[in-house]
């Protein structure tokens, strides 16, 4: 089971700087791309279920069972990031009659303004769907977790990518993010193959031939040390990952630690609506009655009142 | 983010009464197709992200968020149900000349004897992969909510049928537990309409037109007041879900209830090892050097010292 | 824009011989596989759309577009005798607790069971979705010719096989009547290339190399003359098909006519109810309300009175 | 079975005022998307071939049935809508060294050009095929109808936000009528499950919160009545659709009333040859020779002779 | 088995003239697509394997097994073309604070610059990946046959029309061979054909009705005659393809000729690392660290030592 | 380019001794899964295509290119291995009335005699076809080789499951080649990561955790030094590959060789016709008419006249 917190992993602001339907476009390859952060999320999720003789192997299950828990963090940090990308990017406004949503025609990415309220979908960055094929889960430990160790790899390349073809600060800002914990997560997997094995995978590393501090929104990261710790998502298991998270970082030597508990996270932005896409209400639903609704249902202070 | 829980919502055993692969076949619809847990958790996660105007909107955004967060705890029941089916269908043993592998030939679904070692894989009842074209997030609040609404009942329906083909009663304990819960999640949104509109949606149920009373394994549950609970998965958010989860069941005009945090749950089983899968390792890993690098690394007490 | 009308295009009764959930499988690639009716179907539908220059080639597309409209009839009657070959094949009643879906269990098609109420399903014999990619619609009117004789040959194929496969004799008459009636669009595609081209294509028919004659149930319809008849499919269009379903059948060298208006058709058979799915309604509806709501609605008579 | 009718429901010119491949791309998504009419033909004519206990809920039967058939006329006008937005987007010509399809190289839609003739494919608006999982048919009742009305609603979304991105008058007109057709299922199925629980679901209407009468194109047609006329598409069957499409409209309370046969329609207009495609014919085909063929299997009239 | 040459079937420059992401977007429809390469090449190897009878039809096993040899060059050729449009599209350089990719983001196929380093990918112009059904194989001989000659076609309409649409001379260039060399397989399955059954099914070409001496790129292939030669693609088997490959072109009565052994070839020109993309290596590669390794395994020659 | 030679890497009988359609769709996972034999041959051959910087890093391009030509004879191996399987699992016979397909309906995989004539399709052991998003080549040379070297422990993973499931004698014979030749590939990738970054990747080594010694079908070729050669594919390309397989094999210390060339092979059997299947040709086929005109084309000796 999981508690959820209503905060994000980092701070947003509540507008893009450079809004764009493309860049968006191109960000949700890193939400429901074969690399993207739903893959991760379904890959560890699915190996925890299925991890058997936890008895002896406690300390992998711990740390694949965790891992998948901040996963979900970062799922809703990149679609918060495709959110952002979307809002202002048509023209506001309850008129279907000025075709309030004609610069979508040339958008990459129509699921964007058709299916969703200019809203992140679990596809990626040609709008094919996020499939279950992308998740591998052999039951052989070694195997899955050299899988493990591919994987975000492979998703550590395609965030250099994004991040090397999207400008808006906020974009850069959650993918500089996300390569260094992505980073904390492959170094990981390193350090748990080499607990199975004795073999340096670390060695291996970076892969691919970049370092993190080369992306000024990672290196602000990493200048506070956020490479070297690993999270505890729990407010009471997965204690034995610090029998893996040990020792040092492979890249720059710096002490690994576990921190107990989440990041302190922030506030989600709560983005303001779009009427032209009806999104959440649109022109014709009269205030009143729907006040009279709620205050009916929620009482005198009606809906959203405080949280 | 989340918190994650090393408990199940409810108690299993360590082993099924009737292992059977062609059961798990079919649970698996409710793990991986279009109406299982997985899109039950991915739609409402989509749709809580991607929530505009949650200031004017917010008990809705807390009871979608909230309601999300309980689903991880179902694709890991269901999935858990799927590896008890799994488990004991095959011989175990170390030498692949015996053919060890032999039964599952004639499974169902041999991803389950190849792709994972006799376990879940998000997948549905014919192998096909989940996909996010099983998730809807317009954006429009009231067609959102229909959408949930309707899913659930579609989802309510898989149930029922699963259960009338699957005789194993931990199997049957898991769609059981199942069909109360997410019969709280139809009553959720139905509430939720009836908010936005005044409609009393309630009233269409059940959907199908058979109780849950009448399935041993969800009426046991109901006996003890689970179908009028609705719990808060959060430390300290997602409060105001108390303003539309009030009032009166629609089937049988029990009073409604929040429940502050999560069930009280249950340690998972630790299933057994599959050596002919070499599951989680094989028979080449030498236990004393496995034993050397494990003491290297985890100190003297060694992988799987307590929790 | 289409007329329905109410009849298949041949006599069913209301229950197979031998109800077969694996037969049923098999029959489904004739409905939703690569070269199944509905490929026949959208594909002559497409074409017909799209067809361009309609007053120059005017009697092509007549014969495409009434092509189209019979393929209706086939998909209806290929999912009539998958719902017979399902119908049966479980054991009736209205208890979960009783396992009545038990025998679903080993069945090779799960949807059947889960997704649908014993019932047809756009999908083909190993339940994956008929698709788009099965359309083809090059604009050039050759080429489209071209492909739908082969379409229609795959087609053949598919059909001889399945009908070696199931032995249930509703199936096999149904599938009987579908090869002569496909076996009539083979060689009006070969008439029409023929009068484009001058090239004899007929020539290179049976394909396959057996003839609809070694079928018991195609050869009845074929002593009857069916497969040398198009019906025109329309009230008042499509005249010009006349001018290519015209000379000799070049298998059996009978003279081809044109038949003004579709076959007279038979009552379609009205399928018993599936209780244990709920099919159509459950066990929970209160027959004196559904009574009452259906009377204030439907007035003295009720639902259901007369056609 | 059906008879097909050569008219549109309603009048097209010969061209669109504003071609453009991108926009054609947008309305793709009203013919091949989820939402699709594909797919609303398909789960109504699926779910009436499926439909069980006929002699019980014909009125029902009749309905879903009926409005299937309206559904082969939807498919049909979104289709001409396409082929007139991709009609005149490149240089008509048939030299290939002239790169006459230069133009195409930045659509958003490679398949309009490359696998057909500038033309409508069963896609959608990001090229991803129509797929059967899109179909629902349950066998229950109350599920079914539950279904078709959200996908109506979800349908009407889609419609909505293709109009507010697409400014091509003839595209427009298009999508006005059909929102109007569209919101006149909507309300069948609203009655349906009024008839059948008793529940006023069409007070929830409309959905999303915007009315039809804020769209210019669909406007005209609602003064005209469209939106209160459920035509039966048959020469005589599917009578009882009366017994449920009755009463008032839950928008603005006009008498309902059926309509015995389709609309008037109107002559499709005949799109030009593309010989840059090679569509219907290329530059190679020797006019004379042509003339000759035809001449001998059409007769002195000749292909093309009237209708 | 095979033998890989390293070499191509016609010489290409080591760039493009007009590189172009949205060419290379088109091109993949050739690679990728339902009538790519690909699709030919699996379609011939897979019914090669499948042969049954060869002692019969040897003949007709040899011709198949032997275009399916061609078949490897040519999904070798169109990924080079691809390769080709897309160097030089982006700014090469180290920094990614740089944003080297930024010209991407509007690219029509993202998925070059994401998940590849500005290179080929098994997808279709749409970025759909190709898949096995596309791949037919039924073992009736006239059938495979009569698709094989239908597929090439197709294709052949595929090529035409990315010709049209792409005018970067190298692209043309190879499309051009293309269309030659899949002109000649055209005829080698009509000849089959015509040996099966004595039907003249080269009289209908050219299909699409458009001569490939129309396209300059390929006439220049046909002036030297290579549409009348079939290369024969194996050390010492495959000799009966001349027992089919005789007689005259049915375009252009040309004298059908076989030639024993492979085309000439050229070397494969060796395109430019792409630093921004670490294509093949990244930044942080130290070169002296590289160079031991390599001087330690590769020798004093070091790795690169002429071919 | 290629050549292709018309023998089998090992030598295979003309039938099966335990023919089984089930053992035949679970060897189909090595064919056409995402860890089968298509994947591996396309990812080297898409990755050799797109090497940039060749001159630099020769030895690692002729590695990747040579074994993508030695896995075209592994789908050609797994081919036969599946079509063996598959002969002799119907009734031979030509009267469809007589049901000969009988048996092929309580099947796994009915493709395998609706889409096949008994024979293998480039899809998995749940019918699901291979698809390109099986392809990795990010372009990147070190994450392409950890790809590589993960595609083949998974693949290893799978052909060792598959074994354990099938006793056919035939088929084992098969996988157990396949071990062996896989396992060659499995270390020259780890040779070639050691080769770039140092790091003793080949110590991970036996993944799964069990020696190919253990099973009798791959024993007898490693008894036999297979397990110690790479062939060179080519007549006089890839040389460089001798720089990286040089040395010792990790897991028993034996001296690698290259071999010059392909390994010496076997003709591969010519299976039985299937005449119910009319595969190659039906029984309508008049062999007088045939012969008649196989010698017009073919001249006295007629088709099949020796190879």
């Amino acid at each position: 089971m999981i508690l959820r917190i209503d905060k994000l992993a980092i701070d947003l602001p509540a507008q893009a700087e450079n809004p764009s339907p493309n860049s968006a476009s191109a960000v949700q390859e890193l939400l429901g791309g074969k690399f993207g952060e739903m893959s991760t999320l379904m890959n560890y999720t699915m190996q925890s279920f299925n991890f058997r003789g936890r008895a002896k192997y406690r300390p992998f299950y711990d740390l694949i069972a965790n891992i998948a828990a901040e996963e979900f963090g970062h799922i809703e940090l990149v679609s918060y990031a495709i959110n952002l990308l979307l809002t202002g990017t048509t023209t506001r406004g309850t008129d279907p009659a000025d075709t309030p949503l004609e610069s979508a025609v040339d958008a990459r990415n129509h699921y964007h303004f058709i299916a969703s309220g200019q809203q992140a979908l679990p596809i990626d960055s040609q709008g094919n769907p996020w499939n279950g094929t992308y998740v591998f889960s052999s039951g052989n430990l070694k195997l899955d977790l050299l899988h493990n160790f591919f994987l975000e790899c492979g998703a550590r390349a395609n965030k250099i990518r994004v991040y090397e073809m999207v400008d808006d600060p906020v974009a850069r800002h959650v993918v500089g993010y996300l390569l260094v914990r992505g980073g904390v997560h492959i170094v990981a997997y390193a350090k748990a193959l080499e607990a199975l094995t004795g073999v340096e995978v670390g060695k291996l590393l970076p892969i691919p031939d970049i370092s993190n501090k080369k992306f000024p929104d990672a290196k602000v990261h990493e200048d506070r040390g956020l490479h070297r710790i690993l999270y505890r998502f729990s407010p009471s298991d997965y204690q034995q990952i610090s029998q893996i998270w040990t020792g040092t970082h492979p890249e720059d030597g710096s002490p690994l630690e576990v921190v107990q508990g989440p990041p302190e996270g922030a506030t989600p932005p709560d983005l303001e609506e779009e009427p032209q896409l009806t999104s959440p209400l649109g022109t014709d639903i009269d205030p009143a009655m729907f006040a009279d609704v709620a205050k009916k249902l929620f009482g005198a202070g009606g809906a959203g009142r405080g949280r």
